[in-house]
């Protein structure tokens, strides 16, 4: 019998792989896989007009030992993370996150009170976001922990806003920073070296000082429901959305190929904060490779109409750092030369990492 | 620190310790934790009257080497229940499943060719049931497989049906039969061991001769969507119920507890299979004990107000086990001799099998 390695096809490529000829049966399935949630409409044969609320959903698994490492990571920065990360795929569509769902597989190692504290996290996430925790799943692993949730909210018909409506000429825009979750990876990773002593300095303690911003990046993300809220105020709508959990290229790879056009972007306009510019330079990284290609920052990526740009400039903390482009020209980094290098899509592949 | 074992708490317990002072924040949020599934109103403000739509969520956890075992579960069979088991949750409130997204956590050990044979039994069970897969996460683990399902349905407000609205004299029925399940992993556990060759006897294949029902309830069961639509036809509404699971025992009290009654069900009403009785002598088990307390039947146990009766009687596979009782009472099973013994959840606890 055939054996194809998972790790041949990638994430993307599998998940395409095994559900590429699925065709919807129910009446109410608007939207299946393929963007950052499923779309569906349960108004259920009453003539929607275009203001019919949609109901979204999306899951996300975590596993120890691939998505976290618990040596350095607190059991209620998980939790709130976990939950987190649902809804920044909620705002990511333009909508508003309502319930979630949590199935934990927990092994023996674990205590009640392990649990507990990563249900605070999770529970302190909810309230922040005014979401409900509604029902889920508790069971016994043979080994680690494993979190699978799943998150349903809502939102208009025509706010909701998919990957693939992006127009030549568009703005291509970020929020936040790039690269800092990543960078707050590598610190944790370094000190836990450190602390274990791989023979490179004497340290009974990590050492965070001054650099603690990169560490909350990594261990307590927020979804950019204050971004959503305040383009809806200024009468924005993003022709296409995303946020950015795989890496800038990556994601902006998913809009360019769903939208069938091409994109530059400026290396001198990705934002990018002076703590993760001084840790990559004592680490010897290339920050701008962080930033396109280091995972979870859960920042938003939008595209809009350039019409919509003297609404934009006033809201803080949004980034220009390119335009949509025709679709012959690829998908294009413009260095700070003027050089045009070929985005690539080496995010974070969790199928690398694999051990067994 | 104090360490408390998850192993003194129990599923449920632990369930119960870690959300009973959730409070729901969303309008739209009608059930939370507590029933087979949460259930949702999406109708946002328009004026509910008594037919509004309502949506049900329901998810599971399947983790390998506690929910399965791939020595003997092939992987189609397996994609197949992992669905299934969550339409089960979705008809045991009386609704209609729609949507599923599927997380799975795979390692190495898995090839692509695999996973289309898990998602082809997925598939299967979508197309049989008219659900559709609408998305899901796809990610590496260290050790094994795991699999998350969250399934949303939808039903009419009036049509839910909890576990909590059982009353005094109601009739209790269950539906197919009990145990079946169980025996078929009896089954597979025993024929597992003798190819293995534990000594009992000399053989290189598996005998199941005369017993492919047991392994078929095992292996690939059904959600009881038939009989929802039977009872819907003759005009039931039942007053409780919830789908077998964990074993009857533990549902009984779920639903008893919940409702804050006793019950008396009697074991010579308990629809047993005839090969499920032969296999309990030949492996000298107590095939009540196995009716009462093996898991994954997957079939319904529902009361029903004794108005109903003359309704229920010409239903197909619908058997009346016993009654509901006043809660002092208590919960019992009534021997064949006359005598009572009460009942005790020791159903299918996945905390008492942990190995790590």
């Amino acid at each position: 019998m055939q054996r194809t390695e998972i790790s041949t096809m990638g994430e993307f490529g599998l998940i395409h792989h095994l559900t590429k000829d699925l065709k919807p049966q129910q009446p109410s399935t608007i939207r299946g896989v393929g963007d950052d949630c499923a779309v569906m409409d349960f108004s259920e044969g009453t003539p929607v007009t275009g203001d019919g609320l949609r109901v979204l959903m999306t899951s996300d698994m975590l596993l120890e030992g691939i998505h976290f490492n618990l040596e350095y990571v607190p059991l209620k920065h998980l939790g709130y993370k976990a939950a987190v990360v649902n809804f920044s795929d909620i705002y990511a569509m333009n909508g508003t996150p309502t319930q979630i769902t949590v199935s934990l597989g927990v092994s023996k190692r674990f205590s009640v009170e392990d649990l507990e504290a990563l249900y605070s996290g999770i529970r302190l996430a909810c309230e922040r976001y005014g979401v409900d925790l509604v029902g889920g799943d508790t069971c016994s692993s043979m080994t680690g922990l494993t979190i699978a949730i799943t998150c349903l909210g809502t939102a208009k018909a025509e706010d909701i806003v998919y990957r693939n409506g992006a127009k030549q000429n568009d703005l291509i825009c970020v929020t936040g920073n790039l690269g800092t979750a990543y960078m707050g990876l590598q610190l944790l990773e370094r000190e836990r070296l450190a602390v274990m002593g791989d023979g490179s300095r004497v340290t009974a303690q990590p050492d965070f000082e001054g650099k603690e911003y990169l560490l909350e990046r990594q261990l307590k993300p927020e979804a950019r429901r204050d971004i959503i809220l305040k383009l809806r105020e200024a009468g924005i709508r993003p022709t296409a959305m995303m946020d950015i959990s795989d890496g800038l290229s990556s994601e902006l790879m998913h809009i360019c190929r769903q939208s069938g056009v091409g994109c530059a972007v400026y290396e001198d306009k990705l934002p990018i904060d002076y703590q993760a510019v001084v840790l990559a330079e004592e680490m010897n990284l290339n920050i701008v490779t962080c930033a396109l290609n280091g995972g979870e920052d859960y920042e938003l990526l939008f595209t809009c109409s350039l019409d919509d740009y003297e609404k934009l400039v006033p809201i803080d903390d949004i980034y220009l750092i390119g335009h949509i482009t025709k679709p012959e020209l690829g998908t294009l980094l413009v260095g700070r030369n003027g050089e045009e290098i070929p985005l690539k899509a080496q995010g974070f592949n969790a199928f690398q990492e694999s051990e067994k």
